[in-house]
C-alpha cells in the first residue's frame, strides 16, 4: 500500500465509528430535521451512504481494473434510500453501513496497490478520472455528508438559540448559504 | 431534569468521543488544511472548543442563576487557541477538551434543574438571553465547529478529487459558500 491508499483508507475507517458516537440513541428531538440542501434527514444521509457502498465505491474500482474507459461507470441512484430504507431505524443503518464498509476495505485491500491509482476509468457525466481520484472522493464524500448530517442536527435547534443564531454559521446558511456568522 | 436538558446534554456529552474517532491518530495528511471561513486547522477548532469550556458556558451559566442580567457576560476570547496551544499534540488536545467536557457537564447537573431554563442573563452584544438559549446556543456551537473541523479535513484533499469535485458541496463552498453542487 502506498500512502495515499493508507492514508485514504484511515480515514473511510473511521467513518461507522464517528457515526456510531453521534448519532446511536440520540434523541430524537436532534435527528427529525433535514438539512437544507438535499432535505435529507441524518437517516437519509446514512441510507444515500449504503446505497454508495453498494453499487458505487467498489464497483467503479472493479470497473477501472477489469474493463480501463472502454466501459463507463453505471449510474448511480441518489434517492434510493427514501424508499428503501423506509421503516428501518437509524441504528440499524449505521450498523449495516459499518458492515459494508468493512467488507469494501478488506476487499480493496486484496484488490488495488500504489501501481493502479493511474489507472483510468470513464465517468458517464464527468469523463475519464483515475482510481486515485475514486478514491479521494470516497474519502471526500464521507467528509461531505457527515458534515451535512451536522447541518439536520443543528437545524432541528435553529428556533431555541435565540439571538445567538446571529454567531452560528451552521443555522444561518439553512435561509443564506452565503451568510457569515456576525 | 427536564428532556430539554437531558436532550441538549446528550448531544454534548458525543463530542469528545466524536471528536477521539475521527482525529486520533488521524495522518496529517488530512489535518494540516485550515477551514475558508476561519482559517482553523482542526487542532484550532478543538482549542476554540477547550476555550469555550475554560471560559464561556459554565461561567455564562453561572453568572445567569447567580446575578441574572444585572452584569452583563464577560467576553470570550475566539483566538485564545492560537497562542496557548502551539505545540501540543492534537491528540492531548481532544482529551483535554474531553475533561473539561466531562467536568462541565457534571457540575451542570448540579446547578440546574427544568425551572431555571427560562431564567435571564445579559450578553454584552446581543442583550437578555434565556438560559435555555444558551444551553441550546452550546449545543449548535459544538455541530457548528464539528462541522469545521470536516471542511478543514476535506479540504486538505481538494486537489486529489479531480472532475468530482463538482459534485461535492464541502469543497465548492471553500471557493464560493453559495455553491450548488452539480
Amino acid at each position: 500500500m502506498t500512502d495515499f491508499i493508507a492514508e485514504t483508507t484511515d480515514l473511510l475507517a473511521r467513518t461507522p465509528a464517528v457515526l456510531r458516537a453521534l448519532l446511536i440513541g440520540l434523541p430524537e428531538a436532534w435527528t427529525n430535521e433535514p438539512d437544507a440542501a438535499d432535505g435529507w434527514r441524518p437517516r437519509d444521509v446514512i441510507g444515500h451512504l449504503i446505497t454508495a457502498e453498494q453499487t458505487d465505491w467498489m464497483q467503479r474500482t472493479r470497473r477501472i481494473l477489469e474493463q480501463g474507459t472502454s466501459v463507463p461507470f453505471d449510474r448511480f441512484n441518489r434517492h434510493a434510500m427514501l424508499e428503501r430504507d423506509l421503516g428501518v431505524p437509524v441504528d440499524r443503518l449505521v450498523e449495516q453501513f459499518a458492515a459494508l464498509r468493512a467488507e469494501n476495505l478488506a476487499a480493496l485491500a486484496n484488490l488495488v496497490s500504489g501501481a493502479d491509482l493511474d489507472r483510468r476509468g470513464f465517468h458517464p457525466a464527468l469523463g475519464e478520472v483515475t482510481l486515485r481520484e475514486l478514491l479521494a472522493t470516497w474519502a471526500v464524500h464521507d467528509l461531505d455528508h457527515v458534515s451535512q448530517i451536522y447541518a439536520g442536527l443543528a437545524g432541528s435547534h435553529d428556533a431555541e438559540v435565540g439571538p445567538w443564531k446571529a454567531y452560528l454559521g451552521i443555522l444561518l446558511r439553512r435561509d443564506d448559504p452565503s451568510a457569515v456568522p456576525g
